[in-house]
């Protein structure tokens, strides 16, 4: 690292008592984010601007192009950087997914020196999440997943829309593939057996209850409680011949109807809340089969935390994201046996860059379906999610858990592999 | 189930007062115990035997040889069943571990409803354990393991002395090859590197540390606090021409100096106790290096409880089998990431089977070496695990974690089933 006070050229005036001031301001702000490998650059007008970093290279850097976007975020930046990102008042120069990374790397060696604006985030992130009702839980999903089923279908995979993370048994396989391997991975670990019946809680365009039911031919009660996306899946499962098979409900989780066989849940506890995970739990309880068992497929945490502010208000209202431990509060109290788990955060990293991807190349559509303002904000969700599984601590479980007297999942873990017949 | 007043045969005179009361107390103890698939008998002198039953068929019995026996079982059955079968004044009669297995089955039912003696197990179940000061840790392991390596030579696989669960990659495997597949899972587990240096936290007989070195050609220094054991793996590491590549140290895990590729710990966290488990993930991240990953094989619980009081007293002194919630208390505060997760529960019931049967043929050695009340006793160790293991909530994790930072292990696991090189 460099001296910090050798640390940063003055393009602009250097006798200015202002510059001076921004200076100081922004080489603080890059201490206590834990001296990250980026840059600050802040647009002084006729004076040019003004560049700030503590580590040597070409770094991506952070510009600011207004005074005023500089003070809004070292006042709040976990949420500020967000709007200020969205809106336009600060840009990004270089990769985004690299400074984000940079940004996350840096947050993880500032924890272990808790002042300033770390102990602002610590403070924020010891909240606990508002309490997920019955009608908050369906304004909040209302908000993300009844945005439009075309603005998702530009970017998500074509064949089973699948808002999830993949399973990449390569990394070079396409986005398709490796969502189908996820799919198949899932029904794997269930040791599914034609004939069963499975309820998924949370069926999301119901890709996962068309792939159960065409490939393992199971009979699945789908619950959801986005309009759009039951209205999507009934449609396209009609379309092609499931439709007798798959029972897509309009309802709540914690309203499920009847026992089976099995209960699958892919990416819907992150929307669930920390509250909820006694009621999530007793839920499975009720409606699981003697022997019965199920998956819960959940974004999660290293640790305990509030996620980003920013993402909680504007991108996913009501989300949490567990860790571990807290992911026990579902099993525990009801005696479900944990089986398995399985940690897929680099396959969520791989699976966003290739979101992302695709999203960057339908850009100008998404801007002609919703503004300048929303492409910057969900380029910035979607590039921040990678590098936050990359290097800010989110983690990716499955979760296989069975009841106690089950014996429909084998000792061994050779099923995920072998050939199936 | 039979009524329950038809449910029992008087062979006794049904008009002793004494008899109708000895006859309503075991009915009572059949009750609170969760209705358990077995009968209970009492040796009533000239008058012959009086037994109680509340399932027809052909029940393994629980049999009381004198009435004192019967009443202490009823006064904290949890701790003296274990005392009343070592000192052979319970017998039992048909099958020890499908006994104990219904035992276990019935506890597990009767927890809806918790009176009498269940309250009393519940009760019992909440208090922590003793903390396990360096002092109390050397006297609870010497109580156990220093029994002597013959006495665990008689039952235990002969290549590598494994005092923990084997890998049964399928059933019909021997004792010899599981554990041998369970020490390679573990190396697999780690994606293990010629080259590196591993760091063992309770090195048993210093099976694993042979199999690292022999196999994968990685140094090894092995901390354990049990002399007799030391000085076995010493001596054999020196036969075997690995002691180049095996340091084994005679000292606690809280005192491990250097730094290492990865910590793996093979059955000693039982032994650790539940508030030590902050100085366990204290110790992992002050000896991991940068980029380093490790492996916790543990007994664990479905939920949290104290082990049975007699194991607690008797068997293991200062042990505890923590839920897998619990065991996120040594990962998170350090930030350490959880990869993967198995429960091997079954293969440590079949692991038992194997030890119990082994056990058997040797009985009489055994029985001239410590006595008659030494033999029930571990007899009923043995099979009353195994039960525990099929019937009573006990489970046996394998849990992979490494540093965020770190790219040694694969993000598939195929590794786990793919030939080795």
């Amino acid at each position: 690292m460099m001296d910090q006070h050798k640390a940063f050229d003055l393009d602009a005036n250097p006798a200015s008592i202002t510059r001076r001031f921004q200076t100081a301001v922004m080489l603080r702000a890059l201490k206590m984010g834990g001296d990250p490998r980026l840059a600050l650059e802040l647009d002084c007008g006729k004076d040019g601007w003004v560049r700030v970093a503590r580590h040597e290279g070409d770094l991506p850097s952070i510009r600011f192009h207004d005074n005023g976007a500089l003070f809004a975020l070292f006042r709040n930046p976990s949420l500020r950087f967000g709007e200020l990102y969205s809106s336009g008042r600060i840009t990004v120069k270089g990769d985004l997914t690299q400074l984000m990374e940079a940004l996350y790397r840096g947050l993880e060696h500032a924890q272990n020196n808790p002042r300033g604006l770390i102990s602002l985030y610590r403070r924020l992130s010891s909240d606990l999440p508002t309490a997920n009702t019955l009608n908050r839980s369906r304004s909040n999903v209302h908000k993300h997943y009844d945005i439009g089923n075309d603005f998702y279908g530009l970017w998500l995979d074509r064949d089973y829309q699948q808002y999830t993370c993949a399973y990449f048994a390569n990394p070079t396989m396409s986005l398709e593939d490796a969502q189908q391997a996820k799919l198949d991975l899932v029904c794997r670990k269930l040791a599914l057996r034609a004939g069963e019946t499975v309820v998924e809680a949370g069926g999301g365009w119901g890709g996962l209850a068309r792939y159960l039911a065409r490939t393992y031919g199971v009979s699945v009660r789908s619950y959801n409680i986005s309009t759009r996306q039951i209205e999507y899946a009934r449609e396209r499962a009609a379309r092609e011949g499931l439709d007798h098979l798959i029972e897509y409900v309009e309802d709540d989780y914690r309203n499920i109807q009847g026992t089976y066989d099995v209960f699958v849940s892919v990416g819907m506890l992150e929307h669930v809340g920390l509250r909820q995970y006694r009621a999530v739990g007793e839920t499975i309880d009720r409606c699981l089969k003697e022997g019965g068992r199920g998956l819960i497929h959940s974004i999660g945490q290293r640790k305990p935390r509030r996620l980003n502010p920013w993402i909680e208000q504007q991108i996913f209202p009501g989300a949490y994201a567990p860790s571990l431990k807290q992911m026990m509060e579902i099993f525990e109290p009801v005696s479900l046996e944990v089986v398995d788990v399985e940690n897929l955060r680099s396959h969520y990293a791989l699976t966003l860059k290739h979101w992302g991807e695709n999203f960057d190349r339908n850009a100008d559509v998404v801007k002609g379906m919703f503004g300048e303002n929303f492409v910057r904000a969900w380029r910035l969700y979607l590039r921040g999610s990678q590098a936050a599984f990359t290097a800010g601590g989110l983690q990716l479980y499955q979760v296989l858990f069975a009841r106690a007297e089950s014996r429909a999942i084998p000792p061994t873990r050779d099923r995920l592999f072998t050939d199936r017949q």
